[in-house]
């Protein structure tokens, strides 16, 4: 693979959630430029966000959101990064990948700029191994491969829907430890790609993150966060606990680890606590959920497992607070909206037909 | 942790075993000079093994394992490397680093020797987190913590069993994989250690592996191999599958990583098909028939948890082969054996306060 020639130019959106101008492409002009930019900007919609010239892009704020979803809207965060999955909804594309404005490109330990977008496609092209854990790390990387012990029939593995990449400088603390470790940088460059075993729940970030929108994208909801919501900052944990029961269920994969980026400012503790005080304290009650939920055998598409993940949520969760009520109706708006922005392949395949 | 400092040396024997002059020492002087060694010589026991000058160490060849076991003696396999648990039931200290004599100091990327024993032991020493994914890898190494998402109620972690470590330059490849890729070799410097986490199997190699005797001992039983058996180098994967299953039931955990020894020469590949062509055929029974095997709740130690799983083996992969009720009959014998070498320290105690 030639790092100099871009990979699915026009299979993969950049999702980017922002605020603010977006001066940080300028650094990233050498990967980014030759794919489509989905920039959703959140808080006020009058605000004009300058996009560095020579990118490709469709910017949607608040009133977009509005008119496109309608009453449906209501399903999105407002004054969250939360919004983000809005950009995941109205792709076209095959592939997503998303990150924060605040993210630089990293440098390997050679001193060499990383192409994090470049080793995610990578990630994602290649298959996963969450049956059986393989001790050498990613046995489709080079120079790697399945050790002694590692059952034949497994090593086809499954498709990868989803790629977690990491954060040199800046890690992704919690406020709690953010207050206890001011100063503490992540300078640990980990050469490895591996794939969570299937059963085990993971803290998805959604800084630098990238995943399969036709396997999985309708489960990737970053909930209710943000402006009238009593938490914030649990957007893409709660998306990627949804996201892994179900790839769990469906037989898909998700990796962790390489690609890295720089994370370049960490955010105020004192904010973030109030933020995720309520967060911290569900999570001990949403965590066992996850572990112990279980998805019927004919939840055969992401749509139908993530409804029915929604009426756990309501029975089981609701209990917790009445937050998760309306987190499990948001739920099901968000699939209603995904489904009419995105009509299945067949039904539009089969309106072509009846058109002609 | 000062590196010059060697840690636990009253606690910890260094388990080889051998056919050959054990002239590989040379090099891990420095790290293994304070320890005590057990040899366990493998093949024709009329053999001198040569032990460099200056190490502490105690040497059983088959001879001596005979006269200690007396019948007992048939669990311990015979010309296979297998034999190393020989070591692991006589020894008396609480922890065990094996390490196989083909095994040299390796060097981290930035040219220094590395000390494999000591950080096996930090490994060892510190807590694992097997029921929830860390994206950071150890929350527990310098420079790294839990990351946001992380529930505060797991943080604390759970006792450390295994501490398996990696190999530079010869990977651990089946026999088909060694055929195939003669010349591939590891050159990729992983720095990281993590928890496997509970529910999901891996393959354990006993070439650069360090445990917790006293939490885990009994179930590190290499099983029936080499001479008069239809199979050989599945002893290590035996015990991991076994000991895996047990640390998921017990609670206790199971790290892979760091550190890195450098493996100088692959074996055989023509040997090893000879040696692994059943296993590569069983182990496609094995591996589901450990991970739908429970314990019940009454299995409150190694012993009994090991000895329920001998008669699940005998009962479910007796069906596939013979070998596997030999093989449940052995695992029996060796528990009757490790019991009658390490008496219960209660009843220890209690033989003491009758003999005052």
């Amino acid at each position: 693979m030639a790092s100099s020639t871009p990979l699915l130019v026009d299979e993969l959106d950049i999702v980017i959630p922002t605020i603010r101008n977006l001066d940080f492409l300028e650094m990233w002009r050498p990967f980014f430029q030759p794919y489509h930019l989905i920039i959703v900007q959140d808080g006020d919609p009058s605000k004009v966000i300058k996009v560095p010239e020579g990118f490709d892009y469709e910017l949607y704020n608040r009133n977009d959101i509005n008119k496109i979803l309608g009453p449906k809207a209501s399903c999105i965060s407002f004054k969250d990064s939360a919004c983000r999955c809005f950009g995941y909804m109205v792709s076209k594309k095959k592939y997503i990948f998303t990150i924060d404005d605040d993210c630089f490109v990293a440098k390997d330990p050679s001193g060499k700029d990383i192409n994090a977008l470049q080793q995610h496609i990578k990630n994602l092209l290649c298959p996963s191994t969450p049956l059986f854990f393989n001790t050498l790390y990613d046995p489709f990387a080079e120079g790697a491969d399945f050790v002694r012990g590692y059952p034949f029939s497994l090593r086809e593995g499954v498709p990868t829907a989803v790629s977690h990449g990491l954060w040199l400088n800046i890690p992704d603390y919690d406020a709690p430890t953010q207050l206890v470790k001011p100063r503490e940088r992540n300078t640990r460059y980990v050469e490895a790609v591996l794939t969570i075993p299937k059963g085990t729940l993971f803290p998805m970030c959604g800084m630098n993150l990238a995943f399969d929108r036709e396997l999985i994208g309708p489960a990737m909801y970053f909930g209710l966060m943000g402006d009238g919501q009593p938490i914030g900052r649990y957007d893409d944990m709660w998306a990627g606990w949804c996201t892994k029961v179900i790839c769990d269920h469906l037989g898909l994969g998700i990796k962790t680890g390489l690609p890295y980026i720089w994370h370049s400012k960490a955010s105020n503790p004192f904010v973030n606590l109030k933020k995720e005080y309520n967060g911290i304290f569900w999570q001990e009650e949403i965590i066992p959920f996850f572990q112990a939920s279980t998805l019927p055998k004919d939840c055969t598409t992401v749509q139908k497992c993530y409804i029915e993940l929604s009426k756990q949520v309501k029975e089981k969760l609701g209990k917790v607070d009445p937050y998760f009520v309306k987190l499990a109706d948001a739920m099901v708006t968000w699939i209603e909206a995904w489904d009419e922005l995105n009509p299945a392949k067949g039904s539009a395949k089969l309106a072509n037909g009846l058109a002609k």
